[in-house]
Order: structure tokens, then sequence, then C-alpha cells
């Protein structure tokens, strides 16, 4: 029987385990990428392994969330982060230079290598046909330790594209027409494989917008092969002799198909507040816009700024429409500046800000109070633009900008249609990518040999082993789909506090309850409860590390995004499948005991748990965990493990 | 006797007083400029006095400090400053279009015409011959209306220029060598006037820089004659009718004279943490640089960050310094653009962000802790950048550009022996400032006819007429230089309720004392004791609003800073002058009642009061007050006294 791509990269990078869906695998990673949010902790335990080098061939620090510095503690992280990468070995990418999965792509992305990132949107370069994984930052200061990334094995679906996308369709809309038939929900524990006519007609940039906003589908990853699209880019980044040319078998087996014909899509948008709440642009038309930005990992490069810059050309931003441009990449920003464009687009009223994450997660340019913010970005989660009750549309580059000359949401056909002299922009790719390379500093070249730590820059906390008890208050019950950003929030207010776990822990599950953490703290062990999904969205560790530090024991939920899960593991924290009929009949405020001797049963490998409610009555809680994970959860989370495991073996990474 | 050129400008203006230097007059006011966190106030102001259009020639709404809009607040904020304009009849520039300042110069400064600004920096036109002067909301709101301004007759000093700037020295030197002999209260009830034959060799863009940060001084304005480099620049922004030659008489009489010869000004740099601690670089040379910042109203325009960009080609940014450059008109940048610098500056490594005031008042770019930041900017006040305990120096753009190159803080001569093919670069304006207008809307054009007002957009609070007893609990005993910052901060966490003063009010000297606010609200009455030139720098009233909300009664000071002593009295807050004697033995804590009857001595024109500390030792306190200002204390405040005004007139402004 043939192989899937998925299947041939893994089987080149396995060291443990075998390809069978559910199983858990370890692989070996060849490139990691680490950014400013997440990446401080992923270096505080690096430091706390006592590892001394980056084993990985490559292993990259991007700054490109909080690069507007509202606070001293962003500036303190960016200069610890530039010590990390110059006292550990890795390449340093300085604040300004762009969002990582951008940068990597344009620098580093490699056919056929296995990268690991702390940040969710890292299967980015999938378009190149990178296996490329979002992971908690513990698995990433792990993975650069030279130590394998445990994941269990996704299911490997065909996505076959057919057709050539026409008019004013995008490759936005492929991905968006995904969500719109699968769900958030749809891609868990799947890597969604890109196959057939279709695929040679999308850049790799259009490939790398699909492979980006997979993640929305809680996909483990997306990737496309490689072919003459790939070459061409490589070409044109400079590196042609990365190449390496990659496709499935012809017999290879999928767990499913999925067909889309890129010929029949329309342009879509997705609705306030999932992005999979995606419907034809014409169905929302009319709808006033105060704000419109293009930026983003899915839609802020080059080729997704051009479009818009097109459309704007002799043109204007309705006077009561802000329209903000945050490139992805200073390599765009630079390229478009040297071809007139960057002055083109301020001439028609775009504010062209610096190159970040920025608002994506709520840092600048927060929309007004009741009103439309279209955005080319990749989530639109109720709150994660900086105001509750926000109105965030997600759409291509196109869409975006036709709202912004109209100042109303409209389908670009029908401005077209009205404006008579309005053209579909082709995609079109630089020449050369020849942007500088000034802001990103290689380990050859780094600056410090050793950490720089502001005052705000704490410890990484601890959890003892896990004892035979488990349980205590219920302390929140919560709706299905309840993501990371729910439980810490990505603001500025609260982002500051990422390197300092006391003071973030003050935030934790705010967005749902804002006396959570405060009765979290006091109460004597604790539990949460859940629906479905639970922890999906972004990668952040921090939803799983700041529970932890204020003594929750464990998670009851119906279902368990796959990235959330694992940092669950890794903090140890016992996350508990329990179905509809008991989440139902949970109340918040309930005493929740797990009735077997916990400890012993995640060590002997019991899936099943009594659990007792109030001592009036009791359910069955499933653990679903691999060896690996039930070691993890039992020496009290991943960091405790792998010193133990490093002590136990008597060998490196010491303790000091 | 010959008059001086501010002399004829007041006398073309005049409507009450006589130009006697210490006498009130009262001035017709052409043309008012608000910005975003100072102007919410001035126009919920012209609402509560229940005006109906703007009376001045023109007036325009800028938002310029926000601009990165952190918190939906700050959004909030734009949208109903672009309602208001709509509503009331000014011009709208949105954010991103640039600083007030150098957007007003470029548009809409005329010669010998008078300006009335709610920014302490408004006299930047004083480079093309205007008048402008800051002043608190409530006086623009007032001006808007149609009404008078009033102030201090200032004495007009004489700076009469000689030789030429040469090699490295720029205009920014001259007004930091003002700063070194004069200090920050050396300007204080003054008008600088330029003159000499030093003034034809300095461009417009040389001397708004100079006027700009003559605020710096203390001083009321600061002024040059017109001549061909005025028309010249008027030319150049489209505008060449407004030119109008003015100069002073050939035997005006000035209060004193101060020689500068331009030849011999070497390259200076203001230490932290205040601007007159000034320096020749090279004495400070050698300090590591992790930090440096391009823009602002003093240094951010064209010619400003031209010689940067001319300096930085086919060099880069050392690699451990963050260089971004935020230009002060969104003009200046499209026009770099399209001459290819902006690609050039990326290319170097400088992080190129909006057009903003942003990093000046910390709004993001906060400096890391424990390190240097050299800035073009015109203030360094202790914190003002964001982070406590911060090392801001301010400097001109070429020794900040020469500090980003070495990484180190260098002497531009010095740097230039060193690389050896590095020259001072020349000062050079754009053939034409033909930027888009596209982000300028004018009254014609406005898109709104009614008020938006968020959530947090609140009321304005009123006082009582001024009772007979005033005083109570010393709250807070403050030192010399205390400025509006250190009252009223201009961090992102806190600007954000600049339209909410109820909670605005809790930060209110949070900088000084953190408890300050809870103490204030707790006490009956209260009074502030402060040393010399209390309320120094940025002009936001919400320094004397704030502590008239929470109860602050009266500020015994050794002396006042002009701007913010107008404030008081328009808040109806009773400014006392005291001797250092006095200051010196009250002590924080020290319950102080004025023994007299306050309300009929300030209604019948007292000029010292006798106070009782304790009920154990009495000293004088002096009242320096209009017969205007006495009606305003009495009254309860500005608002009041307009509103009852109008009232007792019998004719508008009505109250609804």
């Amino acid at each position: 029987m043939g192989q899937t791509l998925t299947e041939k990269i893994l089987d080149d990078h396995l060291v443990e385990g075998e390809l069978t869906p559910g199983e858990e695998i370890g692989i070996e990673i060849d490139q990691t990428l680490t950014q400013d949010t997440t990446g401080t902790m992923v270096w505080l335990q690096f430091e706390a392994l006592g590892l001394e080098d980056v084993q990985t061939e490559l292993a990259a620090q991007y700054c490109d969330h909080q690069t507007y510095q509202f606070d001293f503690k962003n500036t303190d992280d960016h200069r610890f982060l530039r010590s990390a990468a110059g006292t550990f070995g890795a390449h340093f990418s300085r604040p300004g230079n762009g969002i990582c999965h951008n940068v990597h792509k344009e620098n580093f992305a490699a056919p056929g290598k296995t990268l690991l990132g702390s940040d969710s949107h890292t299967p980015t370069p999938g378009g190149l046909g990178q296996l490329a994984i979002g992971a908690g930052g513990l698995d990433i200061a792990v993975a650069m330790g030279g130590g394998a990334y445990y994941v269990e094995m996704p299911e490997v679906v065909n996505v076959r594209l057919e057709g050539e996308l026409e008019g004013w369709a995008s490759a936005k809309d492929v991905i968006l027409e995904m969500l719109r038939r699968l769900s958030v929900k749809g891609g868990v524990g799947k890597v969604f494989e890109y196959t057939g006519p279709g695929v040679e007609s999308l850049t790799v940039p259009e490939r790398t917008t699909i492979t980006n906003m997979g993640t929305e589908l809680g996909a483990t990853s997306s990737i496309f092969p490689t072919d003459e699209q790939t070459q061409d880019y490589l070409d044109r980044v400079g590196r042609p002799e990365e190449f390496v040319d990659l496709s499935a078998d012809e017999d290879a087996e999928y767990a499913d198909e999925i067909v889309i014909d890129l010929g029949e899509l329309e342009p879509l948008i997705a609705c306030p507040s999932m992005p999979d709440k995606v419907v034809p642009v014409d169905e929302v038309a009319g709808e006033r816009v105060e704000q419109v930005m293009i930026g983003s990992c899915t839609n802020g490069s080059y080729e997704d700024i051009l479009p818009g810059a097109k459309m704007l050309k002799d043109r204007e931003v309705a006077k009561h429409t802000e329209m903000i441009i945050a490139p992805a990449s200073k390599q765009s920003a630079e390229i478009l500046a040297r071809q007139g464009w960057v002055a083109e687009l301020m001439a028609a009223g775009v504010n062209f800000s610096e190159a970040t994450c920025g608002a994506c997660i709520g840092i600048g340019h927060v929309p007004a109070s009741d009103s439309v913010s279209l955005r080319t970005f990749n989530r639109n989660f109720e709150g994660r633009s900086g105001i509750e009750d926000d109105n965030v549309y997600l759409c291509s580059p196109q869409v975006a900008t036709a709202a912004a000359i109209a100042g109303e949401i409209v389908d670009p056909r029908d401005l077209a249609e009205e404006l008579g002299d309005l053209e579909a922009p082709e995609i079109e790719l630089p020449e050369k990518y020849d942007g500088s390379k000034a802001d990103l500093i290689s380990p050859d070249n780094a600056i410090d040999d050793e950490l720089i730590k502001g005052p705000n820059i704490g410890d990484v906390p601890l959890k003892d082993p896990l004892g035979d008890t488990v349980g205590g208050e219920t302390i929140l019950k919560m709706d299905d789909n309840i993501t990371t950003d729910h439980i810490i929030p990505a603001t500025a207010d609260i982002l500051k506090y990422r390197s300092n776990i006391e003071k973030l822990s003050e935030f934790t599950l705010s967005r749902v309850d804002d006396s959570f953490a405060t009765r979290a703290k006091e109460s004597p062990g604790g539990v949460l409860v859940a629906g479905e999904n639970y922890g999906q969205g972004s990668s952040r560790e921090h939803a799983a590390l700041c529970p932890m530090y204020l003594g929750i024991e464990a998670v009851f939920a119906q279902s368990f995004a796959r990235i959330h899960k694992a940092n669950l593991f890794n903090f140890g924290i016992v996350p508990l499948a329990i179905d509809e009929e008991t989440y139902a009949k949970i109340e918040q405020g309930d005493d929740i005991e797990i009735v077997d001797d916990i400890g012993d049963g995640v060590r002997d490998g019991d899936e099943e748990f009594t659990c007792s409610v109030n001592g009036e009555w009791e359910f069955t809680a499933e653990l679903d965990a691999s060896e690996r994970e039930r070691d993890i959860l039992a020496a009290g989370g991943k960091l405790s493990w792998t010193k133990q495991q490093a002590t136990e073996g008597g060998s490196a990474p010491a303790d000091d």
C-alpha cells in the first residue's frame, strides 16, 4: 500500500511508535519556531532543564506579537529573547521584522523537513511541503534539546482540488469553504493533504494561506505536495537548492476525501464570532464598516497586500472607514515600498503600520464599540479583537478592500459592476524576495552570550508528582468551544505578563468569569468542567500553566483541542472526557472527587475513573493518554518528568 | 516706539486690555487646534455650553496620540471626535494622518494669524510667523465659540541669531542651547522672538523645531519673522497666497536679549530626565544604546527623517539597537516612500511605524528596563516614556542616527571621522508637499451630523461656586518641577480614560504617590503643596479637572506653570503662591485653612490671604489673578462662569 505525503515525512522522522491513526508516535524535529508571547516561557524551560545548546538543525526566535511594545515588559521580553537566542544558538528576528510564520516561510521553510512551533499557525509552511505542527512551549523546549516530539498519529484526509480559482475568488475562500463545511472541530486529529489537478494553479503564498488557516479546523497540520510552484517560490526567496520533490504515492489511502472545485468558489466571509460561520459575502452585504485591516500570518504578505493596493490605485478609502495595513513581514513591506505601492496605499488613506501580529490578538487597532471590522485574519473569536461584543468578519484581502472602498460589506463582483473599471487583481509574486536581512541575526552573529532578564521575567513554576486524590469544587462550568483566548486572553494589558505566571494567572478565565482566579486560588484543589472542543485556538501553554498555578487539578470536558490537551499533560492537569449527559448534570459549585486512586490508576494505564459528585451521585470519566503522557502526568508535568528522566538516566540534561 | 512682531500680532487681535507685560489681555482667535487626548473634553465642553457651530475662521481636530488604538476607548474617542468635527464644523484629521502640529503646519498654519491649541506644543507654527499658544481645553472650547482668549501679556525676549549652522549642528541644537542656558523655567511669561542675521539661513521646518520646543522653556510662545524662507515653504505646501510680510520694527524694544552664534553650536544632548540637562554629546559618548527613535512634533517630519535616511544609506542599525521611526505626518511618510527612502530605511533595519505621537507620551515602544533610549522628541520627564527610572536622552535626528549606527552615544563628528565616508546631511525640503489629503476631512464633507458617544465617554463634571471656606488636609506635598505628566500620566493604560473623568481621576498623581486619589476622595476638602514651576509640561486640563473632581480646593506652590495655572482657574481650584520658607515648613498631612473669607476675598480683589496651619501657625499666600480669573474662580470654574454669563446676558450660548 502506498503512503500519503504526511506518512512519508513522518516515516522519515519516526523515532517511536507506528503510523497507525490514534496511536502515539515520536518524531524527530528538524526545525523549531518560537515567538515572543510563548517564547519567553520556552527559553525559561530550556534553561530550567539545564540544556546548553539547541540541538535541532535550526531554531528561530521571532518577535512579532508585542512589537508595539506598549509596556517595558514587552521590550524586556524581546531583549530576553535576543539574549536567549544568542546564548543557546537560535536565529533571532528583531521586533518589526515580521510575523514568525511569514519570516520563517521566506527564510527557512524547507520541503520534507519537520517543524515544531510554539504557535498554533505553525502549519503555514505546509504550503511548501514542510510538515509543520504547533505545540505547547514545553514541547518545543524539549525538541530544541534534541528530544522527540510525541503526537497522536493523525488521520490523513485528502482534500482534492479541482478546477481553478476564477474572478474574485481567492485562496482565502478555499479555507473558508473548508471551515463552512467542516466547522472549527472538523479537523481535530487530522492532517489535511491537498491534492488533485487544482493544486498546480495555486502559488506557494496562496497555499500557505490555506495551510495556515487549517489551524482553525482544529487540524494537526495541512500540507501540499511540491511541484513547479514550489521550485518557483524557492527560486524567488533565493533558496532553490532546498527543493525536494514530494507527493503522495498514487495508491496512497486516505481516511477521508473532500472535493473542492476551485472554479465554483465565490467570495466568502466568516461572520462574528467564529471562523466557521461562513457565508457568501452578498448575504451580509450592506453592513456599514468602520474598520478594515489587511495583515496577519494568513493574508499579510506581499501577495496579499498587492491586490488591495491595485484595487485602491487612484481610489480612496471611504471617509468613515479606517483601513490599516500591518504587513506580515518587513521584507514584504520593503519590496512594496520599493515598487511604490506603500506610497500609493498611504495616498489612498491607508494607515500603514509596522510588521506585526498586533490587532489579530487585540494588540492595537481595537475596533470601536458597536462597529463592524473586516479583517483578513484567521480568527474572530468573541473579544479577541480587544473589545467584548465585537463584530469581526474574516475575509480575503479583495473582499476587505472592496469594503474599504464602499464603506460597507459588498461582494467585490457587485462593486466591480458598480464602478465599471475595477478588475479582479491577479496574484503576483515579486521577481525576487530581495529585502534586507538586517533584522535577522544568525547564531554565528549573536549579540549576547548570557540571559538578560528584566524584573518581570519570573521563574517556571513546578508541580508536585500526582498524588492519590484529585478533585475539588467545580470552580467553573463552561460551554462548548472555549478557546485559549478565553482561558488566557492575549490583549496587551495581559500579554505583558506572559513571562510572569504569578501575575498572569490573575487573568485566568477572566473573560468567562472575572471572579475565577480569586475563587480558584482560595479553593483547595478544584476542577473545571467544559463542553466540546475545550482549549481550541492558540497554542499558548499558559492556558494550562496558569490553571495549574491556581491549583486546578483536573478538567472534565466532552472533548479537548489537541494542543491544549497536550499542554494539560505537560503541566500535570488531568484531562478527563465525560459524556453529554454527565456534562449536563454537573453544576458549577459541585464537589467532584475521583473515587479511585488516581495516582496509581494513571500509572497503571486505567482508562476509566469513577467520580463522585457531592457524595451524591457518580459518573465515569475517561482518560485517553499514552504511556508517555501518563508518565508525564504522574511526574507532575513534563518539566519534572524530563528532569527526572535525565537524573534517572544519570546523564544530561543536568539541573544547574 | 516700535513694536515687536509679537506685539503687532497681538495688537491686531486685541479685544481687551493693554499690551503691558503682566497685565491680562483678551485676544481674538483665528484658528484652533485640538488633538485626541485633550479634544474629547473640549467638544464635551463645547456641547455643554450649548454652542452650535465653530465661530473661528478655522478649527481642526487631529487624532495623533492614541493612533495605535490599544483599547476600544481610543477608537471610540476617535469616532466621537470625527462626529464632533462634523457636527460643529471643524476639519477632521483621521488617525494615522499625523501629529496635529505637523499636519497643521503643512495645511493650515498662516503668518500673522492667531492659533489656540489644546496641546502645549501649539507654538510650532511660530516658525512661519503665526502667533500660536497652547491652552487648556476649556479655553479652546470658548474660543471656538467665538470668545476671546485671555492671557497675561508676556514679556517679549529677543533671541538674536548670528552666523550659520555648520557641520553636524542642527536646529535642535539651537533649542537645546536655549534650554541649557535658560532651564525649563526660563521662558515662563515670555515670548521668544527670533531675529538677527542667522534667521535667514534656517528653513521653516528648522524654525518650527525651535518654536515647537520653546514650550520646554515654559514660554508662552516662540515666533520667527517671515521672509523668503517662509514664502518658499508656503510655495512648497501649495499655499503661496498666505504669505504676509511680518517682522518687528527696527526700533522695537525687547524685555531682554539673548545672542546665539549658530556657527559656534555643536551637537548637544539633553540627559535624563529633564530637557534642560543639556551637555555636548561627547560628554556622554560611549553609553550603550538599546533604542533610537526619530519622530514627534519636534523632529519627525520629512526634513528630520531624511538626514537619518541619508546617514543610513548602505549602512545598518547596530544589532543590539532597535531604531523606530514614527513619522510626524503621513504626508512626510508618503513623500519619503515615493522617493524610495522608506524602503532604504527598512533595509537598514529600521522599524517604520505609523504617523503618531505615540512613544513620546509612553504609548508604544516603551524602553526596556535599565536601558538607554535616544529620541528626537521634546520631553524626557522621568517615566514619560512608559517606564519608571527611564534613561531617555533628547537630541537631533543626526545624533540619534549616529547612535543607531554605532550602538552607543557618539558625537557624529567622531563617527564621521571613524567611518571616513559619513557626511553631515544637508537639510532638504521636498520639491512639493504633494501628499494625498485623503485623511483630512473638511467641514463641507463631514461624515456625521450628530455626536457618537461610546460607553466610556462621560459627562463634564461641574463645581459649585466658591464658598467662604477653602482648605483641608495637605494631601500631598511635592517637590519642584512637578509636570502634568506626574499629575495625570499619559501612558496608554491611563490615556484611554481621558473622556471619563470619574475613572481617570483614580490615577491622579499616582506617579508621585499611588495612594493619593483614594486619600483625596476620602478627605473632606483638601489641598496640594508644591515647590517651583508646578504643572509644567503638557497642556492637559485633566491635571486640574481630576484634582477638582477629587475635592482638591487649593494648590499652594512657590510658582505655577502658565497653562496649568489657567487650568486651575478654569476648574475652580485656587492657585496660591507661597514663599520658600513657608514651603519648607508645611508638612504633608498638615491641615491648612484660609482664615479670611475666601469667596469675598476673591471677588473683592484681595491679593493676600492668611492661612492657618493646624491652628498652630500662620502664613500669607498670594493670589495673582485678573478680574476675569477671579470671576471664573468665584463661579466655580470657567464652564459655570461662561454659562452664567450667557444666562445673565440673556443671550446665546444658551443651555439647552
